[in-house]
């Protein structure tokens, strides 16, 4: 009698089919808590500057997941040992990978529960999975907290060059419609190698390496820092601090009773492991709590927030100014005191007006995990130095940029 | 002095960039009621079963606007006479033409507000934009409702070869990654004429629109009529059904205070008339009012209303049958009184977890508006006649299939 | 001691990397005969209307080869037995099976050698090629005459829904730039399946392919039977007659060695099989042969000769009519001796200046080869019977269209 | 009364459809001179190792006049002034900058014809398309040439960024299959604009502009310096200087009439400019003089012609060795020691069969012309300075390899 149940197929824009390999990976996804990120945009406020990115974390996950079966085909028929236990185990990791995001958490990551990354919150949910499925997951844990002998799953799961980012780059890409982020997956795969547990990009594929930075590089400044999703950001951002600040003043907001829970209380990571149920209202929260609930308070009556969400929701977004150099302090302060004049508040409340801060991107960070290239000669070499043209110290060189945002309606400048 | 603000672009993964053409239609653009449509998903729950179906009315009002001065352009250069306020006004027409459409409208077009369609709330939300742009859309109105004395242009708007058919099913392909429900937009908008003041595709375009009824087709059955999204919406307007029962016993729900509004009354077209504030309540809802209001109701105490919720969000959807034949009572009623028993409720309140009813498809309607070929020796045939394949009477037969919806585990076939 | 080679991959634009299943394909490819094919257009003078279409039956056979593989494993994921042998012997069916193809073929199969058609070639040069592989490809041959037990595996390489056609659609629509004809080869693919030992696809595959039938018709009216292509050909085919008239005549023609052997006799399939050179002196053929004799021919004394070689590559093509009824005789006449008064030649001469003829398709032959779709309930229909919208009627109806081709400073009318 | 024809369509898979804009380039595209750029492939032998890049400089050379075009539009719409001569004007600029180019002229460059360049050919053929013109091409050749006022329409057709390398690059990745090469030519055109009578590109296209120069770098490793097709260009230019010394000897050998001139003499610029005779039979040379000769002499008794002809065609390819630094003189001689043992051919006969030299590419040449970044301030910077990433010392070093080629028999390497 077979037990495999009919095999499941998910439609991928990107892929085209996607096929589910096994019942437990079937198990998880249907599980509530990988649901959830049906419902938790890839990008968050992304879309406000380019609409087609609505994506998802559940639909990149599955992706990655994809990818990852590819990898373990490829490098299976380069003779690397994988056995089938450790295929599902490092398809599960990558599967789960993200399943600790909360919604818009590349803003909201520590204002929704302060000092608990969504790192912390996957590692919870993991466990707690892992007890629901009868210690079917230990395994992958193991390669997802990189305990297990054979580094290289790991690196398939976490690395500069995982499963997790040749998915998102390409599918950040197709959605968003910056043709030029594409990269070429499939080629990058085909090149996998490992040599010394460590995996390996094969020498003809430098110029595929250097494509795959350039294009991340050019992903960072034209879509995950650019500067209006910046600002949209820094508007929701500073939208719950001001929520969180009524609530603990008792205002009643009108918000979903799981969110509330969150608005009313300053959770720790101690709370989460003491109180069980806690994780579970945290696993209720998506952006349909975030989002309804400032839609909502376009209408309260303290005015800082309900501008502010009005702002937000009607796409009236503040100005947004970037530069290399620091902000002086006098120029924010003069925005401050603008914005206290114009809306008839408080310094201390025209701040909600008015935030800086600091965006940086490295197009390849050397001191973490290097890529490393197999040359043809067996030597394995990182790519700053086997790349003829790029090198280590361009390549690593941080950019750093200054940002201040602040309502148009207080612009001076032309 | 230009008056004319820099030309805005929008990104869209299908077209590339989009010009947006001229500083009214960027202002109809950035107005409240059309920001809504990024909060209102095109096609509903069909990412339940394709994920990348997440996208907007917003964007795709906006890529019909694109091809439409496509059109525009292709008709001026074979000396069809189109004047800039017509091109305006036609551009605006389209860009409106879904403004009425509320959240999951194919779902919930009459359960959120009784016979009214979204056809009357689009003229009315058009009408009050009309008032606030001081007559600017008059023109763009008379095209829409066809009382333009250049009846082309409202068939571009409005007909079986619209510029709304060309682009939501490329966009719709596009995003489910159905592949095979794409049509060559470009290739059918280089054939366009006007002959006898009627939209005609010349001769040689035959072939590509032989294709496009078949793709249409094709795009029905894989995916809007998709019986697991059937299954879907019959519970998402079961949910709103008997959330609206529970409110009329006086029963509190927790909903976003917009969407109580309309689940307390039952407002008819006058009201809306006689009431303007009714209408700003009605442009306030989105996707977000419903889902997170059926996310909180997963945990109400009626164990209809929860029990419904709950299969929606975690996506345990109900099993559908599909037949060429009706369902007979005695097998609805023989479900009602199986689900009676394993819920414990009354036959009345089983009903809720049994639905039936029929879908349809016809390919090409050969009762309304006829596709029109322009023939080389200067006639114009309909398409039916001008195909030596295809014939009126297969396209226009219309296609229908009777479903039945209920829980799985009342299943008892094999 | 490993005697695999190194794994070899081919790039593909429209696949990506196809990998050479195993040294025996390798060797195959390598091989002169199947080298020749690199050389030899898959769509003969069709780039003379869509310039991009100068792919190769090289690169065609490759590609079928390469969904032939993910055919196979499809099937295997399905529980059809099918040996490591018969994967591979079906594998190299696939791939040869156009290898008997002669330069522009489509046009010149019965000119160059009479009464033998590629089929014959293929026959001739496969055996060959399993004497020198010393009986490799016994197998092979087998299933590709349909003479192996497991019939399905013939279907895969010749029937309705074979990997040639699945190939050639999705590689013609690329190269010439016919977006509308792409075909979902990967869907297909995925929804084969075997019953009764027949290739069927699964009843949710039907709308696959319903689009599949008619995007074959659409390729077939827009590129293969292009009516400006169709004149190309018959431009050509006149060339080669009248270039084999003269060399009849004794006239010296400057040819290509290999390309004279041929104008100068009028062998049979018997000469083939005696006169084994022969065989290699066809091998020798490609269309560097033809069209490098066709531009030199524009420079002959006889002017017929010289006229319609200068006409062809010069590309002043014929005009062409086409019309559902034959042309008559009359008119027929009439043309040649105006081109007769016209180039000063006799009206025997001036028969090769107009060439007539007919052309057809028919979208889906139900007296040849079904497609089976295997309905859910375990019943295999014929697609005709199966789909809801089409019937066999419409489907099999052949459309015939008639043609003629002169000189355009012949024409008359308007 | 019109005297515009028929407005004309070109199929292009990359762009859709191609416009024809106007008469005269209609005409020009229908000379003869135009039409043998049907027959010359835009990259010689590189479809021995990317079997799809059979495109050729007709189709390139259309795409280019098509990316004009649409250049053209977005500088208009910018408040660029360029009247309806200069635009008809520099489109025929680039859609004739190639005409000079001959088959395999990447290879062949100095073998058909010493010391005349393709740019020469095009200036001779540029002219003699003038005269049959009736000076029609004065303004155009004017553009070409750099003589005229408007700086930047020169830099539109010939530059670091001009529509050349924008249409071949796009082109070629596309072809090739070789995905990662793709730039984004929409989003360049729609960044375009002309500062000080020079083309920039606006701040916000830098990212696009760093990854036009990565993916053309990537192009010349990947494609146009692929060591296998470098192999197979040597062993071209080899095959044509034994065919040009044999026939200096007396040695009949059989070739097209065309090609025969130019084996048997030697010409040089002046003889083109005073033997009007010898454009002409020049502008007969294509692809297929040269491979169809190729092909015959295959079978010629000299052993060295014949080896290199049938090692060619039958893709039985020298073995190429890289490295960053020049071969030895003694590693060379000892390798043609070693052939002319193998092949019982004197030392002098045995450097046929071994080859060295060097290749090289820089990614970015600082010091032609540079790549203008209008900045948001008004200023115009280099890339190399605006870009914060690459800096001119990167960007602009050379990288040089040098190679040896010789048969795979003499490999004593591993």
């Amino acid at each position: 009698m077979s037990t495999r149940k009919k095999s499941k197929i998910i439609n991928d824009p990107i892929y085209g089919f996607v096929n589910l390999p096994g019942d437990l990976i079937s198990d998880l996804i249907n599980h509530p808590y990988f649901q959830r990120l049906r419902r938790i945009k890839q990008l968050g406020m992304t879309n406000l500057v380019y609409p087609g990115a609505l994506h998802t974390r559940f639909h990149h996950a599955i992706g990655a997941m994809h990818l990852m079966t590819e990898a373990i085909d490829v490098l299976r028929s380069k003779d690397i040992e994988i056995t089938n236990e450790e295929a599902e185990a490092v398809a599960i990791a990558i599967l789960l990978h993200d399943i600790g995001h909360g919604p818009f958490s590349h803003a909201l990551e520590h204002s929704i529960a302060k000092n608990i990354s969504h790192e912390d919150f996957s590692a919870l949910l993991m466990g707690k999975l892992n007890k629901e499925f009868n210690g079917k997951l230990s395994l992958a844990i193991k390669i997802f907290n990189n305990q297990y002998k054979k580094k290289f799953l790991h690196q398939l799961v976490s690395s500069q060059l995982d499963m997790d980012r040749l998915d998102y780059l390409k599918r950040d890409s197709f959605f968003t419609g910056v043709s030029e982020g594409v990269i070429s997956s499939d080629r990058i795969i085909k090149m996998l190698h490992v040599k010394n547990d460590e995996l390996a990009i094969e020498e003809k594929g430098i110029y595929s390496i250097e494509k795959f930075i350039i294009a991340r590089r050019l992903m960072y400044w034209q879509v995950y820092l650019h500067k209006t999703v910046v600002a949209a950001e820094n508007m929701l951002v500073n939208i719950l601090k001001r929520a969180k600040e009524l609530s603990s003043q008792g205002e009643e907001l009108f918000a979903t009773p799981a969110l509330s829970v969150f608005l009313k209380n300053n959770y720790t990571k101690k709370d989460f492991e003491e109180y069980p149920g806690l994780l579970e209202t945290f696993a209720l929260l998506d952006d349909y709590d975030i989002f309804a609930s400032v839609k909502i308070w376009m209408h309260h009556k303290d005015k800082i927030l309900s501008a502010l969400c009005r702002s937000l929701v009607d796409r009236k977004l503040f100005k947004i100014e970037l530069q290399k150099e620091k902000f002086t302090t006098s120029y924010k302060q003069q925005l401050i005191q603008k914005a206290g004049r114009k809306y008839k508040v408080s310094d201390k409340e025209a701040a909600y007006y008015v935030t800086s801060g600091e965006i940086e991107n490295s197009a390849y960070k050397t001191n973490i995990i290097k890529i490393n290239i197999l040359m043809n000669n067996g030597k394995v070499l990182d790519i700053a130095e086997a790349s003829d043209q790029l090198n280590t110290e361009v390549l690593s060189k941080t950019v750093k940029k200054y940002f201040i945002c602040y309502p148009k309606t207080l612009n001076t400048r032309p």
